[in-house]
């Protein structure tokens, strides 16, 4: 069955808010943020909450700059890391919009836009919103270590990139365009190791990114700009060597969110992960490339790793996905 | 903004099958199962690894029953209670349909079955295959308390029900019909206790009932039965007196599935709960109603309540949600 759907009537993105953590504005990228916060807790009492601060406050700020209502937005796609997808469910509260909500990992992001996109093409919405957002001190309690063990990591291992990022998809007109998207399957090769997730996601990457070109027939030259969400560096160097060895190459076209969005001198290890990776790098830098002109065909992959702590600690190997949307303005 | 979508050309049910576990084999709807499974374990070594092969058995069964192969599935919308949602996350790695991954606490059932109604009936996916599943002793463990201690529970405690469901949606010709369903939105009036779910859960079911028959018209006694997810009996009851409130009655018409599920002598507190309470009933009793034309119109709310053991611990409220899908054999 294809996996792929591209649209008669291709979807656009209206509006788009970014946040980003402290360490994310001392990146390469924090001209591209709307926002960058200077604490973790965001004067908030917890790092949870926190995280639905800035969740909201993208959602808000991406209906504001559409001068769009809440009453006048369709659904709210969203989720995020936490346990019981809780930033989202709480800001879902808030808004008051219909909500369905959505966990695909760090790649709940384009989880988010696949379903909108094929929602608003199906006449079923005029407008959606998708919201996701991801913490470092959040995930890091809840998935690895207490934070104030300060467990040294792995040279493999990712650093959660804290963030939160709002578009509005819509109907009609609109400088960024969604043609296409391609819904990944989940993919485990048997790698077990969840200081190592970047590699684990690799095969889903490959399996979504070849899906997408073969099924559309679009030559492997077709976009200017190719990235994965979180596969960071080692990860990103299996992607290309397993390409090789199909004989396909997209060179430097071919990036990784996680490797984007942090300076290699930040000490984060193999790179950036979580839902806010791919997010952050998606409407902060690429829709500016977009809008600017500067590229007008954008393939974004995000990529989620499948697992949990207690399928970790039962000995399971990690499931991983991708799933892939095309931007493209012209 | 309206909540409900009617569709010209309903998506129909092609077939379903459910596994209950042990407990709910005892239940007055044990008949109606497909299987039941003697012992929480279900020659897994882990509860976490039966509930993924319950899953995975009534996914591979509903697509026999329909003769269907998994490559002609579009998609797999699934989800359950577990952090990272991780039997829907195997079982989708085991299918290799292209999967979507949802979470909307004891909803994520009747999330499944909107978002896969508006797939088909948007024309992007002929088949859609819908799994959840819960289990007593994975949520309890994961949840509440260590299973050991065997802490007593207080009156309005639930049961979380142990099974498994999975609907295979399609096109075309097909006994039960999905004509409309509405999509809720998350609904906080404050409450706080964890061990009263099914009140925390009354407002979203009012909100998402209510403009069920507000957006599409219909007469308050147009369906022959209506079931909620999983109030149990204090949140009935409480649902019935604000629908009085508002001058609605609907009657001996107007049931749980959280109720129904259990004897009252099977000591089960206020009743069931969990992803698979409102499918296994769905699937298992109406669907079998509606097949035999015993009823002809049904409303299921799934109802879900999503809270987080951190958002407890960090004092917050419960918001909750409710979607509602009606099934019609004519």
């Amino acid at each position: 069955m294809k996996k792929t759907r591209e649209f008669s009537k291709p979807p656009v993105v209206l509006s788009y808010a970014t946040i980003a953590g402290p360490k994310e504005g001392e990146g390469p990228l924090a001209s591209y943020f709307d926002k960058v916060i200077n604490n973790l807790y965001y004067y908030e009492d917890t790092w949870e909450k926190a995280e639905q601060k800035m969740l909201l406050e993208v959602a808000e700020l991406a209906l504001k700059k559409a001068s769009v209502n809440k009453e006048e937005v369709d659904f709210f796609l969203a989720g995020d890391l936490l346990n019981q997808i809780i930033s989202a469910n709480f800001v879902a509260r808030n808004l008051g919009i219909p909500f369905l909500g959505l966990y695909s990992a760090c790649a709940t992001f384009y989880e988010g836009l696949v379903l909108g996109a094929m929602l608003i093409a199906g006449g079923f919405a005029k407008k959606v919103l998708v919201g996701v957002s991801s913490h470092y001190a959040t995930s890091e309690r809840q998935y690895r270590n207490p934070t104030e063990q300060g467990v040294q990591k792995t040279p493999t291992a990712q650093w959660t990139v804290t963030g939160a990022v709002a578009v509005l998809l819509g109907e009609g007109e609109g400088k960024i365009k969604i043609p296409r998207i391609t819904v990944g399957k989940a993919v485990d090769y048997g790698l077990a190791d969840p200081s190592d997730m970047g590699g684990a996601m690799v095969p889903a990457a490959f399996d979504t990114l070849l899906s997408h070109f073969k099924e559309t027939g679009l030559d492997y030259d077709y976009y200017d700009l190719l990235a994965t969400g979180d596969l960071a560096s080692f990860g990103h160097q299996l992607l290309v060597r397993l390409l090789k060895e199909q004989g396909i190459s997209f060179g430097s076209k071919l990036t990784d969110c996680g490797i984007m969005i942090y300076h290699p001198e930040q000490q984060v290890n193999a790179g950036g992960s979580g839902a806010a990776c791919s997010a952050l790098v998606t409407a902060g830098y690429v829709f500016n490339q977009l809008s600017q002109g500067k590229i007008t065909k954008f393939l974004g992959l995000g990529t989620g790793a499948l697992l949990s702590q207690v399928t970790t600690q039962q000995g399971m190997t990690i499931p991983a996905i991708a799933h892939a949307v095309s931007f493209e303005s012209y």
